[in-house]
């Protein structure tokens, strides 16, 4: 199977019919999206920390309270088209589960927040080496020491993403990602992880760690993850994210997310 | 009194000491703000409104339920130093005030929306001529026939403001207001006011009517009434907004709205 070829929509019903697997590689040329669904009490916070925190938090769209679908996954279910979802009581990470039917609320509300894998093909193919998808692994994300705009109950660490970038491809790959502000745009940081509290890149507080390539320089994109690390330390009563990794594959091209 | 010299607290005390008028021309260099401020059972709705509709809506700061300062105005109060206030009852515009402090209650939330003031400033830096400012009078701003995205209880027209700019520097102003996305960006429409439903330029829905010089061409931006044309719609219990042109001077620069 060609998963790269397959449309959003052929994707996602293989996550319905209950496959778990990363979705790195997917429906090449469509936006892959971060989830943070919680109960509509909590909605406007998060909405607002989304507001006054849009390098982590680009929201690519919202669904009505209990709305499983809309423009971004026509036909589909935001319950079962996710391989892997995490299920958050009082903030602990209680339970990874591949379908979020039984867990379902009328008055849950869906956020979709970009994802930083659309701005990884044009990285490429300005060839700019990218670690993890060369040695096969998941993008490591680390906790950081900076905190993100706290918004009514929701405060937590700004979460960022890591890629190893030669020196030179430096200047290159922050000028192509600041044309994708809808999914996470230009690096927040380059250079010295102890700057902002990561104390041991080799740890990720999410995905898995790479090597670093010799001649590189570690450069850090804010993260979609940062709302489920703000639930965990908000604590509403229940909440729902994307597994690390397995995210919705949508039906905006990539292309549609880049600033002309 | 040079108006253009105060700083933005300045600005406000006057204001707050009860002087009313329109605030073009005041604090230059600084960002002035559209308000729409509603109870906090409706916020979601708005702030959903305007995450949906980023040209018309672009937020610069959200205050929490009956916060009346925040960092877009230091020492400031969000009742008094406006010049003028709209007052909406069901939808009904039944007010202008110039103070909020006899309507306040601590349920109300604050949205301050861009203006596209901020790029005027750049547009005459760059020789073009800004006829409603060559003329003395409000821009002219006009409800069309395109809807903007609802959101919950809140669904309304897009609202636009016009400026006639010459042929030859449309161009010019297209780039130089799309390089400011968070007070409105680039236009949304140029030329022929029937293909959105605008049936007289000389006849606005807000504002005040500009004189088209020749050899111009109509050019439309999206507005930071449309929150407020969306509430006279929707009819919320209560709320308010800035009365058109007299707006929240902020302590923001405008220059700080610029991607660079």
């Amino acid at each position: 199977m060609d998963v790269g070829a397959l449309s959003p929509a052929e994707a996602r019903a293989r996550f319905r019919e209950g496959l778990v697997t990363p979705t790195s590689g997917w429906s090449l040329g469509y936006a892959q999206a971060n989830l943070i669904i919680v109960p509509k009490d909590y909605a406007f916070d998060v909405l607002l920390f989304a507001q006054r925190n849009p390098k982590p938090c680009p929201l690519l769209g919202v669904l009505d309270a209990g709305e499983t679908s809309g423009p971004l996954l026509e036909g589909g279910d935001i319950r079962t088209d996710v391989p892997a979802y995490t299920v958050y009581e009082d903030g602990d990470l209680v339970d990874t589960v591949t379908s979020l039917e039984d867990h379902w609320r009328d008055d849950l509300v869906t956020f979709i927040v970009g994802c930083s894998f659309t701005f990884e093909t044009p990285l490429l193919e300005a060839g700019i080496p990218i670690a993890h998808i060369d040695q096969g692994r998941n993008v490591p994300m680390y906790r950081t020491s900076v905190r993100a705009e706290s918004a009514g109950r929701m405060s937590g660490p700004l979460v960022v993403s890591m890629r190893p970038i030669p020196a030179s491809q430096v200047a290159d790959a922050v000028r192509i990602s600041a044309r994708y502000p809808a999914v996470h745009g230009a690096p927040v940081h380059v250079g010295d992880p102890g700057a902002i509290g990561i104390a041991d890149l080799d740890a990720p507080d999410f995905g898995q760690s790479v090597q670093i390539p010799e001649g590189t320089i570690p450069v850090f994109w804010a993260c979609g993850v940062t709302p489920q690390a703000a639930v965990m330390e908000s604590r509403p009563p229940i909440a729902f994210g994307h597994a690390p990794g397995h995210m919705l594959i949508t039906d905006a091209k990539d292309s549609q997310y880049a600033i002309p």
